[in-house]
């Protein structure tokens, strides 16, 4: 019921969204970058609780921005890049339609221009 | 008092991150890329109170995200790049991270082949 709740409400760019707008978890992100690493380690650089910073964890796990795996006691995380990339994309499209409009925004000065210099 | 605790606890990815973790927002930032429009504009195409909506476009120009102008009773809101720019910067940034480790992975992954194909 709860996941239903989810996907009625709240869209993957807005679970995302939601998972970057911390900066202990876009650390983690940032430090995931650079190869897999066990929670432990990944908690290591904050002044944190552990299960504050696993709550951290459980945020970027269910948003599908990291995956882990456990091996005896030690869990192991590593990134996925996938809806971080269409997050990513999501800017890139808004960037488009900014580029348009002030692309016709120069042509539409450049006339003004003209016209003010054939007076 | 207000922005001080806000400059302390939440830097500005966080705050831009927040102001896009909501589908209604960023379907304001879309529209907006198409040029400015006035709050009624901009209201129309949801099906929620004004209040309510007038509490989202708060949170886009309290992050800079968005700003407006009020000539007599119209309010207009037009996009403010810099910021929502400087948030895909942080995915750039993050994908250059990864791009080089997987050229190492492909570089560990080409010689394990050559080794294999040697022996």
């Amino acid at each position: 019921m709860i996941v239903r709740h989810m996907t009625n409400y709240h869209d993957e760019l807005t679970t995302v969204f939601h998972a970057l707008s911390d900066p202990t978890r876009r650390a983690v992100i940032q430090r995931l970058g650079r190869g897999p690493a066990s929670v432990k380690e990944l908690a290591e650089p904050f002044q944190m609780a552990l299960p504050s910073f696993m709550q951290h964890l459980k945020i970027l796990e269910e948003g599908g921005l990291i995956a882990s795996k456990k091996a005896g006691r030690v869990r192991t995380c590593m990134i996925k890049p996938g809806k971080i990339k269409r997050a990513e994309d999501w800017f890139a499209q808004q960037r488009a339609l900014w580029e348009k409009r002030l692309d016709r925004l120069d042509v539409y000065l450049m006339q003004i221009q003209e016209e003010e210099e054939e007076k």
